[in-house]
């Protein structure tokens, strides 16, 4: 792995920094806590930006959304120079009416008050639960807590913090080499069920020391969600609560403007760590034992060509046979059959990795052994051409597993 | 439970025959063997009609399609006066391109010789593992067998030979009190996975010896399926195998015609059979240990009340919730909240049967061990009503178990 005291070499755009998070940006300060929301696991999540930040980010499609997210999504549109986030995992606080919404602000104030800020300098999130309200004063304790806990290395402690029924914390960090030198993006995010398109129960925080419009980061942002957290769906699920923010110091100086190719780089760099996390989240979808990444090809269009990645993902048939490693390639016909995409049946292959499982004309002709062991690996890639058209798309999701009802039939408890 | 031979009361338009199934109408003939396609169960169904059949039908949206129900689509769209349905179970005889469909006209031509009628005379049908060629042998050697063996009460053994992952064989038979007299309804079904609306692995054969032409006999059955087969879902895979197929033999010489009277009560009787299939279907579903009723309520339109009951009765959250007798309420105003369906989150009244969980502005204050005893029943009514409109409409579905995810990570072992 490359480690962050390593210079980047010139041909390479960018390059990971191992076990990186929100605070390998220059700049930006975390910590994550236990204030009492959950049992035992740490639930309570500040990141802090010694400087105002110019921030942009997506939200839930879902009609029902949370208090929170209320407030962070107006914040976004009508405010600016954020200073920070505030993040508790164990409640939701969704489906609470007016009292959950007056909750919300009463933490967001009380963290802002905290940290010598204005209110509306503080974005605050949440997940968990639906449908109760929060232990105000847990977080209040939490907030005099946490205020004089961030520190430079405390993004790994905030991504733990987030989790839900996460089984690995989720932190990333990435060097990016612009023509004027170089700036970094880091991530913490978590996902685990109520994954589907269009967010989900999933959060993801993003910072980097650019230098970046208001306008400008909300299209970064805004782009880069579109082929990574929403090509992604553990249970067809979509939450409450669901966010995806980035925020953007400028204490690298370095200024990006749209249409130049440093923007495009960047571009391209955040559009990686966010199909990072998005393969981070899928992989650790609830009770998840496989990745799955499902390559579409040649589809007519790409409505198409996301129409039969979705139904592949979303099928729990499909799910379950890549679960007991069966080459069940009829179920995952099955799926496109049913999406509404156009194409000709008898016109597809499928591929688990390069491995051919049906040829044009349904030929199948397979050693069952040799597909049972690929299938039997924790990365799997279903790859199907439609052999109708040039869109080509490309979704994660991950295998269905008797560990995901367990986990479900029981999460209130 | 009331049986064949007592006479129906005047004021009661139609009552159900204890175990009554294809076989209760008069002139229809059927059977239920074990050829060889499965191990050791009956995998083979044979009804049969002494006279000449209406016949109409519905069928699979999935773009593949299955050989024999392209061929008995056809057969619907282009002739009359069938005879026979021959049905096997243990090979779905989809993706199997032209073999396969070259396999399913052989099986229909061989039994049409055997029973002495034409072979557009025959509808055929399969279910089971998509992509594999039958074991032609197996069925024509079955064909031989069963078409001596067809009884006037073997619509039971139809309706096991037609099982696959099902539980318990369904079938069911309605009297119908019309003006001019009596006229019975029969029927034999199949579920279990891959059950969503528009047809699912979903087979059901029913059978009238009501005097009605062709296409008075296609109107009925789709009428009929829209409010009962096109509302259920397990997993929320359609398959490509399915269909209804209402056959009309005439032997009652009950004539029904549109605008009538009788046709209405004849309309609402078949509709409640098919609603009955329906709901056996979803509470057989692969690992199912509930039936989950969901009424909407109060859309702004019908297609909002679908939107609400479908996102619902696909919600892996919701249904493994109910698994575990969890009154998470938030899953289910969630699912309803990313249906796309237009209602106001704050106004929303959810209840399980009469117990109330949820009233408007997220009033949600009632005892957690009462509202387990209810979730603990083999059946249960989710009630949402969404304040919205004046649309209403039930859906059905099962709980999401560990046993489904055991079922389809081997089907096809």
């Amino acid at each position: 792995m490359w480690q962050e005291t390593v210079l980047v070499n010139e041909n390479i755009k960018f390059k990971y920094i191992e076990n990186g998070s929100v605070t390998s940006v220059n700049g930006f300060k975390a910590a994550g806590i236990h204030c009492g929301l959950k049992k035992k696991r740490k639930d309570l999540a500040l990141i802090t930006s010694d400087t105002e930040c110019n921030a942009g980010g997506t939200f839930t499609l879902n009609k029902v959304k949370a208090a929170p997210l209320l407030i962070s999504q107006e914040l976004l549109k009508n405010h600016n120079k954020f200073k920070a986030v505030l993040v508790n995992s164990g409640n939701a606080n969704a489906c609470t009416g007016q009292d959950g919404y007056e909750d919300a602000l009463a933490t967001q104030k009380y963290c802002a008050n905290k940290l010598g800020v204005e209110a509306n300098q503080v974005l605050i999130s949440s997940t968990g639960v639906i449908g109760q309200r929060m232990n105000l004063a847990s977080i209040i304790n939490g907030i005099e807590n946490i205020a004089d806990s961030v520190t430079d290395d405390g993004g790994i402690d905030a991504a733990e913090a987030i989790m839900t029924t996460d089984l690995r914390n989720k932190n990333f960090a990435v060097k990016v080499n612009l023509s004027k030198g170089q700036v970094t993006i880091g991530a913490i995010c978590k996902g685990s069920g109520m994954i589907m398109p269009n967010m989900a129960t999933m959060l993801a925080f993003v910072t980097t020391d650019a230098d970046i419009d208001k306008h400008t980061v909300q299209n970064l942002i805004s782009t880069s969600v579109l082929d990574s957290f929403n090509k992604i769906s553990v249970d067809g699920d979509t939450s409450t609560n669901d966010m995806v923010i980035l925020m953007a110091n400028g204490k690298s100086a370095i200024t990006l403007v749209e249409g130049t190719n440093d923007y495009d780089i960047f571009q391209e760099a955040l559009t990686d760590l966010c199909k990072k996390m998005s393969k981070s989240i899928a992989g650790d979808g609830e009770g998840a034992t496989k990745l799955i990444t499902v390559n579409v090809t040649n589809a007519t269009s790409d409505e198409d060509a996301n129409k039969v990645g979705k139904a592949i993902c979303n099928s729990p048939l499909v799910k379950t046979a890549i679960n007991g490693s069966d080459a069940n390639w009829g179920r995952i016909i099955s799926a496109a059959g049913y999406s509404g995409a156009e194409f000709d049946p008898a016109k597809v292959t499928i591929k688990f990795n390069d491995f051919t499982i049906l040829s044009p004309n349904y030929k199948s002709d397979f050693c069952e052994t040799e597909a049972k062991e690929i299938l039997s690996n924790d990365e799997i890639e279903i790859n199907i051409d439609l052999n109708a058209g040039t869109s080509d798309t490309t979704w994660w999701t991950c295998d269905f597993s008797e560990q995901y009802i367990q986990i479900n039939a029981s999460y209130r408890s």
